[in-house]
């Protein structure tokens, strides 16, 4: 199970050698995940508002395999890869469009990846600490998740593990 | 007759205040523009290719009223205010959704503006220099000017000044 | 008097034209003027903590003259041009840089200005709402006005004039 | 041996999180190669008009350990780790700073890394395929090499490997 979030390139996102500059992917991937939580219920504005926790990044890594250009129509593909007791790791492809509906989840695998983005997204209350992903957001972060994983982390976090 | 673009805030877009870092509004402004030349037949990286004219910001002047926030599901309406020689006269109004069709074209007013940006764009060519709009480009936008200023801009035009 | 911050154009500042992407001179406009008030003693974060009240742009108006490019060495230079009850009126030149050593204030003209920007800064507090200028920031910055244009403000705002 | 690139955080880079956006990190990063480039001779917009060949960034990873803040003064320390044919591997620590010179090279240690980023860059030429690095330029960095990778560095490119 994917989420699809499209966007496009505009000026602001290219740099003089023509292409998209290297750090806006992040903020691609970002509203990509921003969409997933809020089609999910939990606009992140008002999770914060509400539980006091908001998700933020504590590591990423990204592949820079092909440039995307001025004008290109793209698509965050994001996965839920794992879900630990306070963080989520995600993962992340930006891709050429595939002309698919804005916000919608589906099984195809698609372009290949122009860029490919792994993030480990901690939970934190508003003093910055680590804590516990709300029950809430789990319970619907869970049933997105592939099956096989889902039964397997369940186990797990019964069992109070990270 | 003016074209409407929703556009979302995001974390990218927000700083230490709270609130839509000031320059940023520009941003939503370039985007709304690029999808009113798209949806009029004239992709910006196309149209610099094809004809290798460019559109440039020369002046532009900003009106903050209300900032708008995170989550914040924003509208720019933008407007053709003016058709020169080389140059276009743009207003765009950043405000909350009113809930319109993507990418619609509607003539109403909606809420009022958070932000006010007039600008004067230029046409200039690879040089940088000051070129006459392509008259592809100018028969396109005068069609979607409003009726009284585009028959008057017509008698201009045709006495060649700007 | 004018304050003199110079600032560089890397690749984040550019875009697909090869020039600075025209709303990122408001970035370097904000960083200097961040610096001109760190100078006069007032860091901003510093002052939002201590006295509740912060600087927000309510109106700005850019005259793009010409475009910086990549790795050009630029110069901000700041001017006061008004102070009211709760405004601050700033006039900023971006320029080529003249070899100024940093942070300097001086008093030359230096360069022809790339991008021109008038501002309107606003003294708000933490809901947002207009508020006076903290007196000492305002008795900083009053000496750092030109002498004709200080006495006639302290006249007026001897009469609570804005 | 290291370089170290003193920077600030304004407005412009924080969110509505309070905290330094975490894509920013990486344009604070880019301005420290940039700068480090400069000093070695090597500034990119002229390196690119000379040579035909131009810097990437093809992998990053970052790890985000503690905040920045609005107002903080920041330094990038950034280390060569390994220099292949066409390639460079680069280490990059942001920490708060410890009151350096501007531009400075520098042996010590400082403070503890809010923000650690392991990059590889690519050499490409205007068709954006990989090439070898200049010869000027990789000379200038084996200088600024650790000694021991140095010679061992040497030995390995004289096979051509990479």
């Amino acid at each position: 199970m994917t989420h699809v979030f499209p966007t496009r390139v505009y000026y602001e996102d290219t740099d003089a050698g023509g292409i998209v500059y290297h750090a806006h992917y992040l903020r691609f991937a970002e509203r990509a995940r921003n969409e997933m939580l809020r089609l999910a219920g939990f606009p992140h504005a008002a999770m914060v508002a509400q539980t006091g926790v908001a998700l933020t990044v504590r590591h990423c890594e990204i592949d820079f395999r092909q440039p995307a250009r001025l004008d290109d129509a793209l698509e965050v593909v994001t996965r839920i890869a794992d879900i630990g007791a306070a963080t989520l790791d995600i993962e992340q492809d930006v891709r050429r469009a595939a002309g698919l509906a804005w916000g919608g989840v589906e099984a195809t695998t698609g372009p290949a990846a122009l860029v490919r983005i792994a993030l480990r997204l901690a939970c934190i209350n508003a003093q910055g600490r680590p804590v516990r992903l709300p029950a809430a957001l789990r319970s619907v972060l869970v049933n997105v998740q592939p099956a096989a994983l889902r039964s397997a982390r369940v186990n797990n976090l019964s069992k109070g593990q990270d």
